[in-house]
Formats: structure tokens, C-alpha cells, sequence
């Protein structure tokens, strides 16, 4: 499994913002999912053509640990990294730091299982061994 | 420290799921806050009015495990329990679960500094010891 | 077509207050709708039941007059009133208040196509004419 | 005043779409928000820079039509054009098309009060009249 890391830049909105002037706290999850989309469109194959192909990826973990402030309009940069954990999940390890390199913001994992995504509404999650497409898709990040 | 659960009910809102027809992941966040707020609230000195007497509860970490599913128009029980957590620190556990009992959604705990809510906003956060109002108020719950 | 008001109470949260110290602009329209999901409630048959049943009410217009601030904690009263707008759209017109009675927040209107909530999805959106049992229970407010 | 059209791309989050497999009514006003951020940019003074300079442009009334669906990892199109509307309120107008040219997703416009950004904590909203360097800078866009 490589441990390339998967880099993207997000600008922070105003809605994003709360009233002691840092980020919310819940924003930071949003911002792990915009990193996780381009890591996993690094694979080769974005995340909505991998759920076409019967593979979804919901969260059953989270862990967030918030470092420094950031406020409206700052620009953030989001590294994450990603690998296997045990044969039916994956694990996202992910940090934002500002992007002109003056301190951290946030950082924290996600663990995600696969699953059929059109189950999850039935009520019934179907949880799935991951497709070899999926397995080889994930080494070329 | 006492233990005791404070619970509160919501309704799970159109704009909190998204297109597998369950909750978006960071919406437990924001459940997380309404549990606190209620449970700050039990104490006889509601958030707002701390943060007017100077003590501000922002996050440094977050850990979510995500067990259930929940949809629109669920009811969903918020059940809070907290404690200091070493000096300046506060930890709140909480478990998020059907109204009617019939399942178990998510689950997690949050860790709070105390700090000069005024300061946020100037760029340099002052931590701050939790004054015996607040140390009398967190043992009324 | 009735025009009684079906109120609902809600209190803002953490999140939505930015960092002016009032309620971010967009939560407006999320608030709506918790007073859409009550006043089709009030029905008799909730909008989840009537998305199974074949009826989708997806926004083609919205209109927000912003008129006073809100905050953290504060509780806030929804009013809706809907009547059908032609024959195949309706209208809610909403009123938000402070709960307790010291002024207005905010008030606006959505207009609603009723379309086949399982095109949406196909890229292709099915509009439909309002079924008897629709057009019945919307009389029941 | 000057009508340039101010453009900027976003790819729409996983957190935005709602379960119809759109993007949730309220979305709309936070990527006009996007949108107004690039415009006042282009004016070569920030929004950030006009709120530490003592004019803030919270809104009075918001407007979206609805057009077209959007879905996860699409990319969009926001062009916004700005003028002043009487002697103390901004008007922008926007629209939101997908960037491939394939349509048209929402339209609109926002009215603006100018306003001390430091009153309105204090609940009492001071309006001002815009400063001189104000109305030079939306001529340089």
C-alpha cells in the first residue's frame, strides 16, 4: 500500500465561520471530505463513478484534533494520506494546515467501511469485500 | 464530578441527509453541541451566559463511531454526561439513539479547553482556569 | 385552500451563528423548512409518507426578507401558512419570530414543484399533477 | 457602475447533496456568498479587509430560482455583478451554471445593507453611508 499523500486547497467561506471567529467545529469533517474526493479521484477513478460501480464508503469512525484557528477567506491546504485497515475498511489519515505555512488547523483519521450503496437506503447496510478494480485502484495514489 | 445524563430530543432535518438517505457524517457534531448546550443549561448557567463571564468552551478534539442509521423526521434521543478532564480541560460523552428505542446512531466524546472567549478573535487564544463559579455550577447537573 | 398558520419552536444553534453574532443568512431557508416539515405534518400525513407515496416538493423559488438578528440560544418561532399555486406547484409563506415576542427575525416564501421524487435522481425530472389524496389532506390545516 | 461579470469555479461537496441526489435549497446561498467574495476581491480590497475597515454587508432580502439539478463532484460555475442599489444597499446578482456549459443550476440576487460590522453584536445595527474608498473600489471591478 503506498502512503502518497493527496493534496488540495480550499478557501474558507464565510458560512464556515463562527461567532469566536475560528472555523465551527463540524466544518472540519466537511474539509476531511473534500481531501478524501481528491485522494480517491488520484486513484484513478472518482468517488461517484466508484459508487456507480457498487462501491460505497460511509463513515464508522472519526477523530478530529483541533490545533490552531482559522477564520474567512484564509487558505487552507489538506494532505491526506490513505491505506487499508483490515479486509473490509479504510482508514484516511488526514491534516489542514494554513497554506502559506504559518501553523496547523486540524488534524485526524476517518475510518470508512465499503459497502453497497444503493443497501443503505433499504435500511439494511450490505456491508461488501472490496472489488479488485477497487484494490488496484488504490495503489496508483 | 457527578454523572448524570442530560437528554434532549431532536428531529432530524431534511438538510442533514444526504443522497445514501442517511445523516452526513459531520451533522453529528452539530448533535453533539445541542447535547451540550442542554447539558450546560442543567448546571443553572446557560453557554451564552458563560461566555459572557468569560469562559469559552472551544473544541480540541472530537471522536465520533458511527453505529445506525437515521433519516428526516426520525426522533433521535441526545444523552450527555461530562467531567473536567485534568485542570483547564472539560470532557463531554455522548450517545446519540432513536427516540423510540429501537437502535443505537452514533456515539463519542468531545474535549473542551477553557479559555478567554474575547481572545479567539484576536489571533492569540488565552487559556484560562475555571473560575469556582463555573467548578460550583458543573457539579449541579 | 385554508390559510391557517402552523407554528413550530425552535432554539439556533452554535452553528448557525456566524461571526457578526447573528444567524448565517443560509440558515434561513433550512429553518423554513423545519416549518414546511410541521405545516405537512399537520396534514395528517408527514412528508416522508408523501415522498413514498409518488409526491416530491423540491424548491424552485425562494425569497428571504432578513429583518432582525438571532443568536446562540435564542428561541425562535416558525409560522407557515401554504396554499396550492397554480395547479401544479405550491407556495409556503413564513414568518420568523422571537419566541419570546420582542421582535421579527425574518419572513419569506418557497415555491414547490410537485415532481416524482424518484426521477430526480435519474437526471430527469418528472413533474405530476397533485393526487385527490394530496390535494384532500393539504385541506386539513 | 460598471457590470463586469466576476466568475469562479467550485465542485460541489458530498455534505451538499440531499437525498433526492441534488443539492439542498440553502447550498445555493452560501455559493452566492462564494461568488461575492471573488467579486469584492476584484475590487482589490477583500471583504475581510472592508470588514477591519468598518463596513460590513449583511443581508437584507435573498432571491433563488432553481434551475437544474447538481450533483457530488460536479463542477460550477458562479458569475456575479454588483451595483450599488440607492444610496446605502448593494445589489449582486449570480448565477450558477455547471462549468461544463451543460446548463443552467440557479440564479438569483442578494441585497446588501452597509453596516459598522462591530454594532451588530451589540444588537443594535448601526447603517452607515459607504465611504469614499468603498465606492472607488467597486469601480475598479
Amino acid at each position: 500500500m503506498s502512503n502518497s499523500k493527496v493534496c488540495t486547497t480550499i478557501r474558507v467561506r464565510y458560512s464556515e465561520i463562527d461567532r469566536m471567529g475560528t472555523f465551527y467545529n463540524s466544518r472540519a469533517l466537511e474539509w476531511f471530505e473534500v481531501g478524501r474526493t481528491e485522494w480517491l479521484r488520484a486513484t484513478g477513478i472518482a468517488y461517484s463513478e466508484m459508487e456507480r460501480r457498487g462501491v460505497g464508503l460511509p463513515l464508522v469512525e472519526s477523530h478530529v484534533e483541533y490545533i490552531g484557528t482559522a477564520t474567512y477567506d484564509d487558505e487552507l491546504q489538506i494532505a491526506v494520506s490513505a491505506e487499508m485497515s483490515g479486509k473490509a475498511r479504510m482508514r484516511f489519515d488526514i491534516e489542514i494546515a494554513r497554506a502559506d505555512g504559518s501553523g496547523n488547523v486540524a488534524r485526524g483519521y476517518t475510518v470508512h467501511a465499503l459497502i453497497d450503496p444503493t443497501s443503505e437506503n433499504s435500511g439494511t447496510i450490505r456491508p461488501i469485500r472490496p472489488p479488485q478494480w477497487f484494490l488496484e485502484a488504490i495503489q496508483n495514489v
